[in-house]
């Protein structure tokens, strides 16, 4: 009887958060690779473009200037995909044929005024403001709606078309499926357990280390045990904070150099500007801020495409989109290997 | 007040195969695209390549020759996600640290000898060939296991690694994801309206018309009032189908037909080998043989990643990964585009 080995034996494991499964089979590394490669990203962006909207004292597409701002920068998305004013399409609905308002606010955030620098490469204390800025984003917007997605697209191969450094943030009426599924999967775990799924599972990744990669007194970074992009991260606070706005200054620096050190090793992994699209996840706002949400957690996900190399990216096609997720290397593996990465910038050790 | 147009104001809709919801924001495709543009499929495929190891009489990775194959050919995946005999990973694990066994098998299936062919180029015939052998793959592969997932990852932008035409067959010792969550949705319709789910959706859309995109006696192509790709398709037989071995030869014809018919439409819209992920769901299969499976009805989903171009794709990333689905055109004006496209492929026309 062979014994069981994960880097060898394809096995499924559950992810709790997603009530869902994950086909892990690490053996299929070893497949030759003829197929799409990546363009790296370019390594020569001019730090203000006069044609760039998103840079200081540019015209955009509605006219507007932007403010010469030298920190953070905030302004309504010009072309939005949720408006605060969309007509109900009405009911008397078939249930095959079902529709329902949607209604929102879709902003862009610009983390710095260069367009040549990334937040790897910032100083930590302006990370620190852009943090800042995603707290009173969720505290403003979180007042009246009940979701207010923070998320980055992170270079051109996850359709970001923009190199300046930015996330967008976008509110809804609606709570949308993944925190929708997140919300009842926390919440059946705490009825069940009487206390936080994610904190629990926190306490048990930081005593078994081998998927931590990267820690401090206040905040942790794991390849979770059911991760599915090849580099995914999920990072998250050691206390019980239910939404950004709630993070204390401490933890907001915190936040500021674990983030610095997290990504400063995804880039330096195939010393390139890593792609990724990142977003957090807090307790749901607006009507349920009235609820009881002692079952969630505050968290970051990350999902990085790079599979091999700079140009090389895991494909979720066929197989993944019509069955299951399927990853190529076991998350430990991936763990050790950004564990192990120098946290000095590739970029500052040649310079 | 303004009235509620779904080319203008953007909305949720329903997808009752998956219980969950996708945002429609058509509006979004004034905006402009400075992102990432894929490079079209190359034009020039030699017919034999001596070094592709899909090619009739090539070698493969493991030493094995291909036989001179004139029509079809099937062999095990040289480098399996699945294997047959992969040991179990234990039991007696924390419930936010769940593994399971995961065994199956993986088949490459090639359509025709040449390399420089795809499904719409084909002859009918020949397409009826890459029918029967699905069909006899998945009543060999379903005596034991209970899911057989038949998909093809066509052109480099969906992860294909190889321009020989071909599919993929994984067959596992577990119900995926997908199909488990198709599963349980068809059968809470069936019990509550007493006829399957997509038996009813098919019969209202052949009434309603705005998201026929092909149809013929036998079956019927939509842009589901759900799609989530731009282009997305549903394909399915009028009659009440569980499996695609169950199709009998007529009906087998009638399905190269409508592909022929829609894949040349696909080809047609951008002038290009449009790129594509697609699979076919149908009863559970194994120990499901011996259950009551009136919910199902077979259908094939193709989830094309094109939106504006040949080299303009849709980014699932971001907000899509973090919160929800996102289109940029209505599943109506998608269909109409479709529909309207010359039925003769334009490399037909060229020569
Ligand atoms: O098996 P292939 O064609 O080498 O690989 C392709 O399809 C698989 C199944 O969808 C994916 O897991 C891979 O990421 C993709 O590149
Ligand atoms: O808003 P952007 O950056 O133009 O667009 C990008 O992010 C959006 C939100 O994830 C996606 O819907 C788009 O497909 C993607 O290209």
């Amino acid at each position: 009887e062979v014994s069981f080995d994960p880097k060898e034996h394809q096995h499924l494991r559950y992810n709790p958060l997603r009530d869902s499964w994950v086909l892990v089979s690490a053996h299929r590394m070893k497949r030759p690779w003829a197929g799409q490669v990546e363009k790296p990203p370019e390594e020569h962006v001019t730090r203000h473009d006069p044609c760039n909207p998103l840079c200081p004292g540019n015209t955009r597409a509605n006219g507007e200037v932007n403010p010469n701002y030298d920190s953070t920068f905030v302004f309504d998305n010009d072309f939005p995909a949720l408006q605060p004013d969309a007509p109900d399409p009405g009911s008397d609905q078939h249930t095959l044929f079902q529709s329902k308002a949607a209604r929102g606010v879709c902003k862009v955030m610009c983390f710095h005024p260069w367009s040549d620098i990334t937040l790897p490469l910032m100083k930590k204390e302006d990370i620190v403001k852009v943090i800042d800025k995603w707290a009173e984003l969720v505290e403003e917007l979180g007042a009246t709606y009940p979701w207010v997605q923070i998320f980055e697209n992170k270079g051109a191969t996850m359709g970001c078309s923009n190199p300046h450094p930015h996330c967008q943030v976008w509110a809804s009426n609606f709570l949308p499926n993944e925190p929708a599924l997140s919300d009842r999967c926390q919440r059946e775990y705490y009825q069940k357990h009487e206390e936080p799924l994610l904190l629990q599972y926190a306490k048990q990744e930081a005593e078994k280390k081998v998927r931590v990669v990267v820690e401090s007194s206040d905040w942790l970074a794991v390849v979770p045990y059911w991760a599915t992009w090849p580099y995914q991260l999920l990072l998250l606070p050691r206390r019980h904070v239910l939404r950004i706005n709630d993070l204390n200054a401490e933890e907001r620096a915190g936040l500021a150099d674990i983030m610095k050190r997290l990504l400063t090793k995804y880039d330096n992994l195939f010393e390139v500007s890593f792609p990724y699209s990142m977003g957090w996840h807090g307790a749901p706002t607006g009507p349920h801020l009235r609820e009881d949400n002692s079952h969630w957690q505050l968290h970051a996900h990350y999902y990085p495409p790079l599979l091999r190399s700079a140009t090389v990216k895991k494909f979720m096609v066929g197989y993944e989109m019509l069955a299951q997720e399927q990853r190529d290397l076991t998350p430990e593996q991936a763990a050790e290997k950004l564990r192990n990465l120098p946290e000095e910038h590739y970029k500052d050790r040649q310079n």
